[in-house]
């Protein structure tokens, strides 16, 4: 940030997001308990819980008996309020999923990306033709819809909706976020799926018990989300967490960033088929033209004590572990997170090794209060871009206008199942 | 951290820090300047102005008018109220300052370590002497010290005041906050190096500006102090900022920690005469077993244009250019200061040649929302542990037992210079 000023009105959607977040938490809870464990004052979340009810946002469950005192009503999330939109667009695919307020999902809608869909177009016609797909199977109508989350590969820039360089598609300054507003017509919240899966894991993961962490992708590109201080830490200009383009050989490997000896050169999925490469550059697993398929057939090989296979991942857990280490020394996280579609084809094989690697390499102490795990998080992306959606709609409501006991008209959602 | 709950008293203590920065930050400042600057509402800014006027800690100066309506008046700190104390106590000296409440320099003093120093009794001697002297000079009692911020080398707990681990002193899990607590009767802070100096930086330098940033210390040791969102990040167990061992070169150079490759084997003052000696074994420069004069001998030959000596600087700048470049890429700062005795040194000589290494290894966007400096804080690790200090008193005191217009009895303390 630029300045050091923050406003009144910051505070109050941090407090606001304070609440709903024991909210979200506890899925019912007194203002006591949110008072309690967010820190805030019991006279400030009475307020902040009354705004949340005048809005219709959130809803009284039952009154519990306090002792002898006044009832004590509990609050919940009102999961009928509206829906919320996540979309994860990766470079094969992109997946929608349509929630409840509450994050419950109601229906998903998923589309393959070819080599060809690179243009905004092209792309923003898949996510449309997705969300009418997800709202014909929930029965809902685009008016219910509170706001979109999207999260696009590479570098975005938030506030103006730009995907700044999506180095796959070779995308530069693309104004995708109006594309897709106009497109969709609901609003839209863009950044990548480091920053989404993170905020996942801040809100229904790993959030829930700890501060700082990591959230580890590990797919074509690498990167590090990173909630330091129990909030989403975003850098100066939302860079923040290029772990993959930290050196981990200098002058190594080239990049498809440009430098060379990246992280991401040698964990990411071309790196580690480049490792097969080197080992066996025949090898019956490499399927020409197709990373994932040759991915896969990896794993399956390594699940079958394939010497080769098991080799490459060797290496991989070797410099994963190194990089890793990097990330433990430098910012001594309580957890770190191995997430995305290789974590997920090849996570469970990799971990062992890669928990040795960095205690190799790491300071004793920082590995020692450090635990690595991979992601609990069912479809994190698509989950924590629908929850940048849900932040960016709480963001944007002004002051109360409803009055007590007159609630915002709800979009009566059918029962959602709940939040994972 | 461990748990996510926050009490209503940490949340009184910051509050009661952002009110007290503005008064440090802008010297004379009224309720309503701290309200807008701060972000806390008026009604608040009021309350923990009364409370710190009560306390003694900060003090009216003057009315001014309101244009008609009730006279607003100016508040500040009271300098006179309590002494603090800031030492830096580094490998081969020891320099403590004695400061005012507005952190303000009453007396300095300092004592140089010799290697055969290293016992905790010897350290702890050398510092109680300084603080005597430093009293003397000042013309103040023991009685007047709130407090004193420690600088100790390596790795600290602080909750315990304990030095888990001085590489060069060869200590472990020594208990030297209360050996020092005991010698100078005063409360000890004990932290590190890389903390005191983001401190001081937080407080009185760029964090009057900026709210991300990283202060590298170049020393023996090599490590940054992180600054996340406006306030000191220290990570789950006090251990952030170990950059100086994250790798540099996978499987290069062994380095004091035990790992190979660290950025610090590199650009730490013994791995800047590694690249000396590697280029020049037998130069004339390198002075046996006096690495601070061999470091002076190779800055004063760069100044005077000797080809070898320029030629470490680049070598140093070019290692010292790819570790920050991972630093930027990862944490996406506004500012990278330089700090420590080698920058001193070398930083200026340095600095050209740092910022284009920067520039060919890091990502373009982050870079470019980057600044490279020099600290520009004197003394900036005692200043920031008597910073320390101050935090550590005014988390301390409790609620408010003096009445309005009663405040507690200041030390009396003479007229400091200004806080630099």
């Amino acid at each position: 940030m630029e300045a050091l000023v923050t406003t009144t009105r910051d505070v109050r959607v941090r407090n606001r997001f304070e609440v709903l977040r024991q909210l979200y938490r506890s899925g019912d809870v007194s203002r006591r308990e949110i008072a309690d464990a967010s820190g805030l004052s019991f006279a400030s979340v009475c307020n902040l819980v009354g705004e949340l009810l005048a809005l219709g946002v959130a809803r009284e469950t039952r009154f519990e008996d306090s002792g002898g005192g006044r009832p004590r009503g509990r609050v919940t999330v009102n999961a009928g309020y509206g829906a919320l939109v996540g979309v994860d667009i990766a470079e094969t695919y992109v997946q929608l999923q349509l929630f409840d307020l509450s994050l419950g999902l109601l229906a998903s809608a998923g589309r393959d990306l070819h080599p060809e869909d690179n243009t905004p177009a092209l792309v923003v016609s898949h996510v449309a033709a997705a969300l009418s797909e997800a709202l014909q199977a929930a029965g809902l109508e685009r008016a219910g819809i509170l706001g979109a989350g999207v999260s696009l590969p590479g570098q975005v820039q938030r506030e103006k909706g730009v995907s700044v360089f999506a180095p796959n598609w070779g995308w530069h300054d693309v104004a995708f976020g109006d594309l897709l507003a106009d497109a969709l017509e609901v609003p839209v919240y863009l950044d990548n799926p480091l920053k989404a899966s993170t905020t996942a894991e801040l809100w229904f993961g790993v959030g829930r018990q700890h501060q700082d962490f990591a959230v580890i992708t590990l797919g074509t590109g690498v990167g590090a989300g990173l909630a330091l201080g129990g909030s989403l830490y975003r850098g100066s200009s939302n860079s923040a967490g290029e772990w993959g383009h930290t050196r981990l050989v200098l002058d190594g490997r080239v990049c498809r960033c440009g430098g060379s000896g990246c992280v991401e050169a040698y964990v990411g999925a071309p790196g580690i088929l480049q490792h097969l490469r080197d080992r066996a550059p025949d090898s019956p697993l490499l399927r020409p033209d197709d990373q994932t398929a040759s991915l896969n057939a990896l794993a399956l090989a390594a699940d079958a004590g394939d010497p080769v296979a098991l080799a490459v991942l060797t290496d991989t857990a070797r410099y994963l572990g190194a990089g890793l280490a990097d990330l433990v020394n430098l910012l001594n996280p309580e957890v770190v997170i191995l997430s995305g579609w290789v974590t997920d084809r090849l996570g469970s094989l990799l971990l062992p090794e890669v928990r040795i690697a960095v205690g190799r390499h790491a300071l004793r102490r920082p590995f020692e209060a450090t635990r690595i795990q991979l992601c609990q998080v069912p479809e994190p992306v698509a989950l924590g871009a629908g929850t940048l959606a849900l932040e960016g709609f709480l963001a944007g409501i002004g002051a109360v206008t409803a009055r007590p006991g007159a609630p915002a008209d709800p979009a009566h959602l059918p029962t959602a199942r709940p939040a994972p």
